[in-house]
């Protein structure tokens, strides 16, 4: 098969950075949404278990943070040089951290276990990322690196959505150097226009 | 400051692929160890309240997938094109994957919530990884991606004692492919020379 095809639940979370990429490339995709009833049958189909999967062509490739990089590359939006694609690198995989660290909070089945996770997430863990990440944006001129817009911020403001989601509150609200960037990055036209016509939903 | 000088606790874990891929390019730096009970002051004075850090030529970075793969870059083994440095990528993510996994297991403070993570990840999760690396090395030549050496097979091996450490067994037991990988990296010489010289530990 040639083309993109993207394999992802039926929401934005780590299929929307993908989405926004490709976007912004003016690469034109199979959007594929399953429903979760039909996940126990496509999980085994995927290379290791986990979705996002994106065919390019036939192959399978997976990982939202490295797909979105190597599209990042072809939009010439990667750094000028390996000191400034370092920058975009550690802080989308910071970004992850902050992810995994509210994914571990909002996942979390026992009752129990979630309550006691949440006062250190929601008052220690959380304001510490996001001034972090504020403070890192105003730093870089209202980029998360390097003065300029790159794949990093893309990816940052594509699952912003889906953190809002988990957070219950939107994590622009109190930082604006936060929500300039999100407002700018959802004003590329390429972008706006997915956004415009995207599927209603998280 | 200049030179190279990295910040972190006195064990292999996520600084040992850093100390790996300068030592696979001759760099020399600076090994700062510190104990445990020196963390809380050493915290508030890191980028993002975390180590691994390196500080190059006086700037901090941390994050040692992102250095890894800037040393990667440095040594010519980050792929030959853009869809190569995808698969070393995608692997990568994928093998932090798995260790997050362990380690979440591993790190649960509360006992009752450990044993219930326990039977799940040990006769699901692990072999389910373990197995899937084992083909994909078997795939690759020998190696994680590519059908050469990467700066990813230095990550993985790098860290697999830290996995190890956490799972109570040694990963390549039961997988050819993996314990191929290991030695074979392990007896790159400039990585032997700094096995050979290390401090003990895990």
């Amino acid at each position: 098969m040639s083309g993109y095809k993207l394999t992802y639940f039926p929401v934005t979370a780590l299929g929307e950075p993908i989405r926004w990429m490709m976007s912004y490339l003016d690469i034109k995709f199979e959007d594929y949404r399953f429903e979760r009833e039909q996940w126990p049958s496509i999980k085994p189909t995927t290379p290791f278990g986990q979705v996002p999967v994106l065919e390019i062509d036939g192959k399978s490739v997976w990982q939202s943070v490295a797909i979105s990089r190597y599209f990042g590359k072809k939009a010439d939006l990667a750094g000028k040089d390996e000191w400034e694609s370092l920058m975009i690198d550690v802080i989308v995989d910071t970004f992850t951290d902050f992810r995994l660290a509210v994914g571990k909070w909002f996942y979390e089945s026992d009752e129990a276990t979630k309550k006691k996770l949440e006062k250190p997430l929601l008052e220690t863990t959380v304001p510490f990322y996001l001034e972090k990440f504020d403070s890192t944006i105003k730093e870089n001129g209202g980029f998360l690196a390097n003065g300029k817009l790159s794949w990093g911020d893309i990816y940052f403001v594509a699952t912003s959505g889906y953190i809002n989601h988990m957070l219950g509150f939107n994590m622009s609200d109190k930082y604006e150097n936060i929500k300039a960037l999100c407002e700018k990055v959802a004003a590329i036209p390429k972008i706006k226009e997915w956004i415009d016509k995207r599927p209603a939903g998280i």
